[in-house]
């Protein structure tokens, strides 16, 4: 088994925090170099058409690719601690969860980043800079919606640690990297934003 | 147990399809006026404060929203048939290919639509037509990428008919509605798409 990956981008750190909090170690890490464009050269689009890190090869030699897929597989071949919940109502909540932090927070800092700064320079085929924006916007809004949810809960997704904060921890740290901060007055944020890069599996 | 949608609808029209493969009937349908904004009064944002339809109410009075995750919620309290998949490998793949159909077919034309045609009209409330018009083609090129896929597959996501065939035959509908149709030389999506379409379920 083995997962292809650019340490350090936030899909790859979405599944590597996933390894962690599972405690599942020993398997082998291969680097694309993404930002050189190795994820689109054929040796690499033969394992995954779309091109996307992370990618998990299989012991039979086939794969897996879309991070949420690939932390799926891992939840089944090793259910605990659950990281999607435990029942059809909290596997049901924390994907309602885990589907809004993608939608409204990771993939629209996603969309700034590569649409409205320099992105990946010269891989980037086509930008849309007022569309980028537009997303910065999304982000920001998002950021306020989940402070009021963390007022009345510990998680993103609940009571219990999830997916959902793995993603919204992910889609946060990308947003520091293009220097966009939780506003000073989002406290509950904070203390979330807090509590969750305190994790050991944050620096996995 | 209740549905608030609204008929007709592509989000909407995934769930309908997914219960009824699923062989669930009697569940009350509740609709929401969607075209008039119904979704975004305080009554509707109170049950989901992102005010997407469907939205499913549970006997309990609680809300989970976003398809996908109503989806998991019926996969789990009534497995059989399995549209998710039925072991680690196929729960993955399965994930793998609905997460590709979304992000690079049912996600692309629901944004042309948004963006590059009049849309919900006076609901829309902030459109970009060249980032519509580039969905337009990210819909299209995947469209010739599935059809290499379904080369070899009978369905989307592999031996078995999913929740992957759900997305990508509601987004392929979406492209009808707004006079997208599937190019002539694309034998086999068109053979895939007649027996989708041919399923009891498609009408639902």
């Amino acid at each position: 088994m083995k997962i292809y990956e650019f340490a350090g981008f936030p899909n790859p750190r979405r599944l590597r925090i996933f390894l962690a909090e599972k405690g599942i170690s020993g398997i082998d890490f291969s680097q694309i170099d993404v930002p050189n464009g190795a994820h689109r050269e054929q040796s690499f689009l033969e394992k995954n058409p779309y091109g996307t890190v992370p990618t998990l090869e299989l012991e039979d030699g086939s794969y897996i690719s879309e991070t949420v897929a690939i932390c799926r597989y891992f939840e089944e071949v090793h259910p605990t601690p659950s990281l999607f919940g435990d029942d059809a109502r909290s596997k049901a909540e924390i994907e309602m969860w885990q589907r809004r932090a993608e939608h409204a927070l990771f993939d629209p800092i996603a969309t700034y980043f590569h649409h409205a700064t320099p992105g990946l320079g010269p891989l980037e085929r086509y930008q849309n800079i007022e569309w980028g924006e537009a997303n910065l916007r999304f982000f920001q809004n998002e950021m306020v919606r989940l402070d009021a949810r963390l007022a009345n809960f510990s998680f993103i997704g609940g009571a219990a640690y999830s997916i959902a904060d793995i993603t919204a921890l992910c889609a946060i740290d990308f947003g520091g990297f293009v220097d966009i901060s939780i506003p000073e007055n989002l406290n509950n944020l904070a203390r979330w934003y807090e509590g969750m890069s305190n994790r050991p599996s944050a620096s996995a």
